[in-house]
C-alpha cells in the first residue's frame, strides 16, 4: 500500500516566513497616497495597521521569523498535509503525478486563518482590543474570528449583506467564535447609513463593507483593521504553504514540474507558490500557474495600473492588475475570487512572466469539483475547483504528451458551508459568464488619470 | 513548544480489527427471531446483508484482517489525528491531560466511513449494485454515499423528512457523492406510500425510514441494505480508532486513565473503547465512560431487554438496553444521539460493569461545545459535545483531587453543518428535557412479552 500522505512533523515546522520582495528582479513599485501621488509612508498606516505588521508589509528582510506564540496557535491544525491524488490520476489515465497541499484542515476550513493568526497576534502585542474587518462570502471572517478568540481579542466583522442572508452558517461560525457579524451596509458607520438612507435593501458590497470596517477603526486608538488577502504581509503569512510543502516534496524526493493555485486577491495562490518562484529565479524550470474565473479575469484581461484596492477608495492605490474600482463581477459561487484587482506580488510576478494567469469558467469548475469528490473523497470549496480544473487540464496534456509531470496544486478550502452552490450547479442554474474586451476599456476608464506602475 | 498532535505514520495503521467478543467474561445473548424467539441463522440475514459481513457479526475470531482494499480508502484520512487539547486544559485550570482522537478529518467529517467503507467493500466482493440505508441527521447517509462512490456502487439513502427539510446540506453532500437521497416517507415503497396515505405530511421517522430501506432490498439479490451503528460488524470496523489511539498514546508513553465516548446506537463510543476494555478485562484500571443525552437516556434509564432495533419491527429481536422502540426522543440537535436502542455489544459492558453510562443534558453540551471551539478552534458536532462535556466534568474532577489523569475521549465529528443547532443555543431557543421512571415504565410496557437477555 502506497502512502498517499506526506506528513511534516511539527518540529520540522518552518520557523520563518518567505519574503520574495528582495528577490524580485526589478523593485516593486510602492503603494502611492491618492491625493499627493507620492509613495506612502509607514507612519500613514499606522491608524489602521499595528506597527509590526506595517514593517513587514515594507521589509526587505528575505527570511522573517514566525513569533513563537504564532507557532504555537499554528500548531493546532499545521503542518498541513500534502497529499497525492492517486484515485483522480486514475480516473484520468494520466502518467502525471498530482499533489495537493491540503489548506482545508484548519478549524474555519481554508488557508486563511495563516494569516489572521499573526495578525492577531500582532495586534494584540501593540493592545489593540478589537479587530473590525470585511468578508464577502465568509471565509475570511470567519478565520479571523477563530484568530481573535486564540488571543482574546475583540472581533467585529461586516459581512455584505446578501452574503449574510445566503450563508448563515458561516455567520453562526463567527459568532460560536465570539466575533461580531453584522450585516453591511449597517447603521453603525457614516458611510452605512447614508448608503442605507438612499437604498434601504442596499444588498452591500465588498467594498461598502470595507469602508465600514475601516471607519469603526480610525479614530479609535485600541480599534484597528484587518485584511485577508493583496497587502505584503499577507502573501508572507501564506508563504508557510509552500515552504512546508518543499520540505514535504523532498522527503519523497520529487520536484514539481508545476504549480497551481486559484487567485482572487492572490493570497492563496502566492502562498503556496512564490517560494517556488525563488527556485524559477534561481535557474529550476517550473511552470506556475494561477488560475482565476473568467467572469472575473482581473489577471487574463485586467491591466497592470495603479488602482484603488476598494470601491469606496479608502486605500492607497496599489500597482496591480485591476478591472477597475468599479467593477462588479458577475454572481459566480466562487465568492472569494469576485475580486477587482490582484494582489501587487502576484500581479508583479505575472509582469516579470515569472508566472502564467490562465482563467476557466464556471461550469467546467463545478463538475472538476464534482469529479475531485467521487475520485478523492473531499469536496472542495468552489475558489478550490478553479484550480482543480486547471490541474485536469494539465493532467490531460501531460497524458496527450506522455510526460510523467509532477503537479502540485493548493486546496485551498472545503466546500463544506458552500453545498448551495453544488446544489445550483447539479440543478443546472448555474451558467458561464465572460467579459469582451470592449467591457474591460469602459471599466477601466476611471483610471485614465492615475500613474502607470 | 510542545507538540499537540501525535501522528501514526501511515505503515503504523492497525491492519486488523479487533473483536470482542471471545474476550468477554460471559457470552452474549443471540439476536432472536421474532416469531420463534429462536436465534438468528446467518441464513437469516442474507437477503439483505453480503454473507461477509454476516460472518464478522457472528464471529468469535479476536482478530480480523482488514482487506488491502479498505485499507487503501482508509489512507484517503487515516490514521487520524491523536491531539491534545492544551488550550482548553489551560481555559479550565486542571492538572489532567486531555487527549481527543480526531474523527472529524474524514470526507464527511464523522467516524462513519470507518464502517461505510468496508460494508460497501463486502457488498462490491459479492457483486452488489446498490445499496439502501436510512439516514437521521444525515451522518451516516453522506458516509455511505462517500464509500459507494469509491466502489462504484449505487446508494439510496432514505433521510427522515423533517431532517431532510432542515438539513439541506446533507442531502446536497450526498448528491455530490452520486447518492440517491430520498425524503421518508417516500411513494418508493409499500410502507411509504401506506403512510404517506394515512398522513401526507408525515414527517417520517428513522424507524419508518429503516422500514423503506429494508424493503427496497428484500427481494432483489443485486439489492442490499447497509446499517450505520448498533450491530457487532458495524463496532467491530470502528474498533481501528481506539486501535489506532492505543498505538498514538504509546508512541509518547502515556496510559489513559479516563475514556470517554458519545452514545447513540453505540458505534463511534465502542470504536474508541472497546480495544481499551480489553485492557481493563486483563487488569488495567480505566474508568471508562459512555455519555448519552439526558433527553434519551437508553443506558442510565432503560432496561436491559430483547427489542427490536427499529418502530417498524423489521430487524430480529437484540438484546440491548432500550427505552422501548416505540419511543420518540425529544427533538434535541444530536440527532445522531436520538436512538431507543443501544448496541448489545455496549449493553453487554454495562451489565459486566466493564463501562459506566452517564448522561448529560443539551444545554451543557453547547455551552462546553462553544467553550471547546474558542479553546480549541474546532467546532465540534451536537454529539460531539456530549462527550467534551462529561470530559469537562472529568477535569474539573481531576483539579478538586489534584490528580494529573490523562483522558482520552473520541472526538467523532465536526459541527460545520450543524450550525443551525448552535445558532438556536446562542439565541436562547433550546431546552433540556429530562424523563421520569413512570415515563420510561410506560414506554416499556411494548417489550413485556418479550424473553429476557
Amino acid at each position: 500500500m502506497e502512502d498517499v500522505k506526506i506528513i511534516l512533523n511539527a518540529q520540522d515546522m518552518p520557523t520563518s516566513w518567505y519574503n520574495i520582495l528582495p528577490d524580485l528582479p526589478t523593485p516593486m513599485s510602492p503603494p502611492l497616497h491618492p491625493g499627493t501621488k507620492q509613495p506612502v509612508s509607514p507612519d500613514d498606516l499606522k491608524e489602521i495597521f499595528p506597527m509590526g505588521l506595517i514593517l513587514q508589509e515594507v521589509s526587505s528582510d528575505r527570511e522573517i521569523k514566525i513569533p513563537e506564540q504564532v507557532l504555537e496557535k499554528y500548531i493546532i491544525w499545521r503542518p498541513t498535509p500534502l497529499r497525492r491524488a492517486k484515485n483522480l490520476e486514475k480516473f484520468l489515465n494520466t502518467p502525471a503525478k498530482i499533489y495537493f497541499k491540503d489548506e482545508s484542515v484548519s478549524p474555519p476550513g481554508s488557508h486563511k486563518p495563516n494569516t489572521a493568526v499573526p495578525q492577531a497576534y500582532y495586534n494584540k502585542l501593540e493592545n489593540t482590543k478589537k479587530i473590525c474587518t470585511e468578508t464577502g462570502a465568509g471565509q475570511w471572517g470567519s478565520a479571523l474570528a477563530f484568530a481573535c478568540a486564540q488571543f482574546g481579542i475583540e472581533c467585529e466583522v461586516f459581512m455584505v449583506r446578501v452574503s449574510f442572508d445566503q450563508k448563515p452558517y458561516r455567520k453562526i461560525m463567527m459568532q460560536t467564535w465570539g466575533a461580531n457579524c453584522i450585516p453591511s451596509p449597517s447603521d453603525l458607520t457614516k458611510i452605512g447609513r447614508e448608503i442605507l438612507e438612499r437604498n434601504p435593501d442596499s444588498p452591500g458590497s465588498l467594498g461598502i463593507a470595507i469602508s465600514e470596517a475601516i471607519e469603526r477603526a480610525v479614530g479609535d486608538s485600541a480599534t484597528k483593521y484587518a485584511l485577508g488577502s493583496v497587502l505584503n504581509h499577507v502573501l508572507l503569512h501564506q508563504t508557510i504553504i509552500g515552504l512546508e510543502a518543499k520540505k514535504q516534496l523532498e522527503l519523497i524526493g520529487e520536484k514539481p514540474d508545476v504549480v497551481i493555485g486559484c487567485a482572487g486577491g492572490g493570497s492563496n495562490f502566492a502562498g503556496l507558490a512564490v517560494p517556488f518562484v525563488r527556485d524559477k529565479i534561481n535557474g529550476d524550470k517550473i511552470d506556475i500557474y494561477a488560475v482565476e474565473p473568467a467572469s472575473c479575469p482581473t489577471m487574463t484581461m485586467g491591466r497592470y495600473l495603479y488602482d484603488f484596492g476598494d470601491v469606496a477608495k479608502s486605500t492607497p492605490l496599489l500597482p496591480m492588475h485591476t478591472l477597475g474600482h468599479s467593477f462588479i463581477p458577475p454572481p459566480v459561487h466562487a465568492g472569494g475570487l469576485r475580486y477587482h484587482g490582484m494582489a501587487p506580488i502576484v500581479s508583479k510576478l505575472i509582469e516579470e512572466e515569472l508566472i502564467m494567469p490562465v482563467s476557466v469558467p464556471q461550469l467546467e469548475t463545478f463538475e472538476a469539483g464534482i469529479n475531485w469528490a467521487r475520485c478523492e473523497g473531499f469536496i472542495p470549496a468552489p475558489e478550490t475547483t478553479h484550480a482543480i480544473c486547471y490541474v485536469i487540464k494539465e493532467a490531460k496534456k501531460a497524458k496527450e504528451e506522455g510526460k510523467e509531470k509532477t503537479i502540485i496544486f493548493s486546496y485551498s478550502g472545503h466546500g463544506l458551508v458552500d453545498m448551495a452552490a453544488y446544489e445550483a450547479y447539479m440543478e443546472g442554474k448555474l451558467f458561464n459568464y465572460s467579459l469582451s474586451e470592449e467591457d474591460i476599456e469602459k471599466a477601466l476608464e476611471e483610471l485614465k488619470e492615475f500613474p502607470t506602475p
